[in-house]
């Protein structure tokens, strides 16, 4: 919508106006009071706030501000790419390649020096390597556990997802974020304890 | 849920569970796309990006992070409050004793220092007298515009809203963003020429 002849401008808002799609991108994740898929941009915002909340534990000292915009945008490239569910292997074939397609276009709406900022965040979201990637994929990978944990694990049971393989697909929470790691393998165990969960 | 001992982070974590709840609260604003009613927590995430998009534009320099906080939490309160619409002049009686029990009882969860520090945040907001608040409140009042526009005015038409309304309303995001203010007076404009909003 060119609007008032400042490009820039428009072009930030052009880009804003696009990501509203994230609102529509769905979630193996169930919310736990009225049980309906999780979108993308909620799910953003949950993380942002984690990662104020929790900074304190991340298992090495971070950029916080750094950290809350690499959690703001990781999952942009799925409007384009869509949701991959953790467990699904045959959904990771090919992924990187389309999520990578996706951050080229939607990052490049933005003028070249704040596309480039986001897509290295995302990139260093990814590769997990440093230390704010790290603390942000441990928020990442724990939030979903809390959720599905909280209701009821309908959505492990639904994919007959087992207690081994939730261990090993978030093993890494430790790498980022220690005291998750521990909360998180007491809610597992109790998961499979209530039956909410196969051992 | 008592997991593991460790109380202050069982209190956070306690936190985490209870805000996820901002995800049922529903705004007046439809969603470009499908047309359902926006809620606060993907809200407050678009105006999280939002503020590191546009941070060039604000009409004083901001501590971003600051105003990144104040966006996530802003709506906080409305989990026990409720949304108020901007054009219902009924429902903001009372709202402000509503939002400040909401407050203390929510951000209470929290330790001490923590629940305080975003507590003052919010009450930051509110006030709307800093630089980094006055920036936030434009982003928040901008945002269900371009969403109103672009969705085809259909809650405008709802509820009857006119013009002089709209402007009167949102007039103060030109005291956070100048540039965003000259962009919703001309998409205000189009509005009306376009038949979305009543002159």
């Amino acid at each position: 919508l060119a609007i008032n002849g400042d490009a820039r401008l428009e072009q930030q808002i052009g880009f804003i106006f696009e990501v509203e799609k994230l609102k529509q991108v769905l979630r193996q994740t169930l919310l736990v009071d009225d049980k309906r898929q999780e979108n993308d941009a909620e799910h953003s915002w949950h993380l942002a706030l984690m990662a104020l909340i929790l900074e304190e534990h991340a298992a090495d000292p971070v950029d916080i501000l750094r950290v809350v915009k690499m959690v703001l945008i990781h999952d942009i490239v799925e409007i384009d790419a869509g949701d991959t569910f953790a467990y699904d292997e045959a959904g990771q074939v090919g992924k990187e390649y389309r999520e990578r397609e996706a951050a080229n276009r939607i990052f490049g709406l933005l003028a070249a020096e704040q596309g480039e900022e986001l897509s290295r965040l995302w990139e260093e979201f990814e590769a997990r390597k440093t230390a704010d990637a790290r603390y942000a994929n441990a928020l990442d990978r724990f939030q979903p556990l809390l959720l599905n944990y909280h209701a009821g694990g309908d959505t492990w049971r639904r994919h007959g997802v087992r207690k081994d393989q939730v261990v090993e697909r978030n093993r890494h929470i430790g790498e980022g974020c220690p005291a998750l790691w521990n909360y998180a393998t007491r809610l597992i165990d109790r998961a499979v304890a209530e039956g909410k969960l196969l051992d």
